[in-house]
């Protein structure tokens, strides 16, 4: 279509041969940003009060979560000694490598290499390189339910189908290994679990991650073993557990099924702006090397961009998952209905569970200042003394 | 398949569902890290002479290209004040989009918006979301020769067609209008230029980009205007130019068609290792929003990793692009024989042609240290006499 140079015709659309992907579009409803975006699209920041941000986990914003001086000082050392400021290697600089090696290897039977090791930009990217790599045409991926919801919006952009086994709230969030098996079917490439779990805050007991005695059929490792597929475990909050449960790592029992481990450097460091994580594999029999998913991690890791040379980024705790009793309610139609009048009305913003793929449940972050946290739980309490329906 | 616990049926490949996508495998080798990797293959480092570098553009592990005192000090205390150690939004702090918008609209008749910048993790980053939000099946975009192949990598990562046009020698390197507008059909998407250019060093004048005249119907602004399509353009070492040219912007023209700008703080910062990129839209007539192009790119966005919160990168200068004359050779088969030669015999380091498209040129970086650019001239020089023909 030929254009003259009038201003008015340079407004038709069809001289333009681009037009959006509409699954990328629908993709970003999926992200915890948006529904947050969502929640809080008719709260008015009046000044009056404070915000009680209990929606998304970042304590970094409160000066009570501080990071470790320490960490602060290696990383402004590191940008002041000029040594790191130069293109790093595809897999992240051999050091770092090493250190979370070596770090991780606490935990382990079988001790990692730093070969064993690739640095990515976040957790965030590590669950981005994960779904690139192992995508192909027709292939599907089990997620958990309660989840995270990225997973599946990655899995999606990169062609394949996302599946949800359930995670039992009676038998504190465990996998129903019964749901898993049902859903697998030959082009199930792989399983997710969240250790320590996101965002139900459980802990995988040891006998539960452990190889099958006798009495013990069901657990994840043998489950995927039988179903050929491998495990990726996200542990981000390693070893942020509260109360008596021990962190077990799921590579513990790499050589059951292979493990993906995805981390970042967690427990001490609140730096979730800093933006390093890692995948690691846990893989003694070395099956990612024959099936060649270590040349795929790679490939794309070339074709991609890499973290930051010198930093590190700490994950967050601190959220629990609450079930909303509608039937308690009165003029609340549902968990984003409840979570959207609580942010105008109280300027208190929680997560609803439809962002995490369980309706009518609420997830709420307490990792905030102590202070707001009071007035915000005071706040939310009011609000739902409002909404009650009156005792017959 | 069931599996006994024993060791050995552990190891058969045919028990795991995942098999690799060949598409991922093949793209590793258009990284320009991956041939360097093939040059240096035979290349032993033996101490008795160092390792001239000329085959990869970034000065920054050498002293004499430090970057600005100030940019180290400016990251070190935002590191220190412990207020940018949280998640950052996904299209970048509204602070860094501002300065990063007035900054690039000195050059333009249009001011930018804080709205119209999105921060990336690099440049590198900047291209895989614009090849991510432009892809649709059977799309397909048109690339320069000779150029950076990480553009063919992404598009075809994400599953659309590159189809490349010359950049013309004889006319310092000009973009072949005659050529872009044979390649192009209604399913091609957008044209990429790189301004000034990677790898020949040369820049665009005015008039070759600007709107045309009379005498001047061929121009890459009127010739994407009337193809329909867009025009992405890589400017991450704008105003790197030495000589008598005027860097100007390609978005100076964005009235005639919508330019996306890629660029990365490059003048004085050089810090490629800290990694921060922007894509800016230059579209005073709207089209990216009308054809949802930003609805696009903030979806990936969206599902998609952040750059770190602090900090800047820079790019780098100083590349020449020489041709091959193997009639004068003896014994050397193409660029890549050259250069593996000359990496074990001399410890000289040059990038093949190929790795930009051109095959039986080389890619030479001329930004190190003094001493060492005329140790490794000198190495080059003694190279080709070995390997001169002898004269009849």
């Amino acid at each position: 279509m030929e254009n003259s140079n009038g201003h008015g015709q340079l407004a038709t659309v069809a001289a333009w041969n681009f037009t959006p992907n509409d699954t990328l579009l629908g993709l970003t409803a999926l992200s915890v940003r948006s529904v947050l975006s969502r929640v809080k699209a008719r709260m008015v920041e009046d000044g009056a009060r404070p915000v009680v941000p209990m929606g998304h986990g970042d304590p970094s914003a409160f000066p009570c979560f501080r990071t470790a001086p320490e960490a602060v000082d290696a990383a402004a050392e590191a940008l002041q000694s000029a040594k790191y400021n130069s293109y790093s290697s595809c897999v992240g600089l051999e050091p770092a490598r090493r250190s979370i090696a070596d770090y991780l290897s606490r935990d382990l039977p079988n001790k990692l290499s730093p070969d064993d090791v690739y640095l990515t930009s976040g957790c965030t990217q590590a669950i981005e390189i994960i779904c690139s790599a192992l995508a192909r045409p027709g292939a599907n991926i089990l997620l958990p339910r309660p989840g995270y919801l990225f997973y599946e919006a990655r899995a999606i952009f990169n062609g394949m189908e996302a599946r949800y086994f359930d995670l039992l709230p009676e038998k504190d969030w465990e996998v129903d290994i019964a749901g898993v098996q049902a859903l697998a079917d030959k082009n199930t490439i792989a399983m997710v679990i969240v250790n320590p779990g996101n965002p139900c805050g459980n802990v995988y007991t040891y006998e539960h991650l452990a190889k099958a005695s006798a009495a013990k059929l069901f657990c994840v490792a043998e489950t995927a073993r039988k179903l050929g597929i491998f495990v990726i475990t996200d542990e981000v909050y390693a070893h942020q557990t509260f109360g008596e449960k021990k962190f077990v790592p799921m590579g513990v029992f790499g050589s059951v099924a292979p493990v993906l481990t995805l981390g970042a450097i967690s427990k001490r460091w609140v730096v979730p702006g800093w933006r390093l994580g890692w995948i690691v594999t846990n893989d003694p029999n070395g099956v990612f090397q024959r099936t060649k998913l270590v040349d795929s991690i790679k490939s794309y890791l070339d074709i991609s961009s890499d973290p930051a040379t010198f930093i590190q980024v700490g994950k967050f705790f601190g959220m629990i998952q609450v079930k909303l009793d509608l039937s308690c309610l009165q003029n609340i139609k549902d968990d984003m209905d409840f979570c959207c009048r609580l942010a105008k009305e109280e300027l208190v913003v929680v997560l609803p569970g439809c962002a995490v793929g369980y309706k009518n449940w609420l997830r709420i972050t307490f990792a905030i200042a102590p202070s707001s946290l009071e007035d915000g739980l005071d706040r939310l309490k009011s609000f739902c003394l409002r909404y009650s329906k009156p005792n017959k």
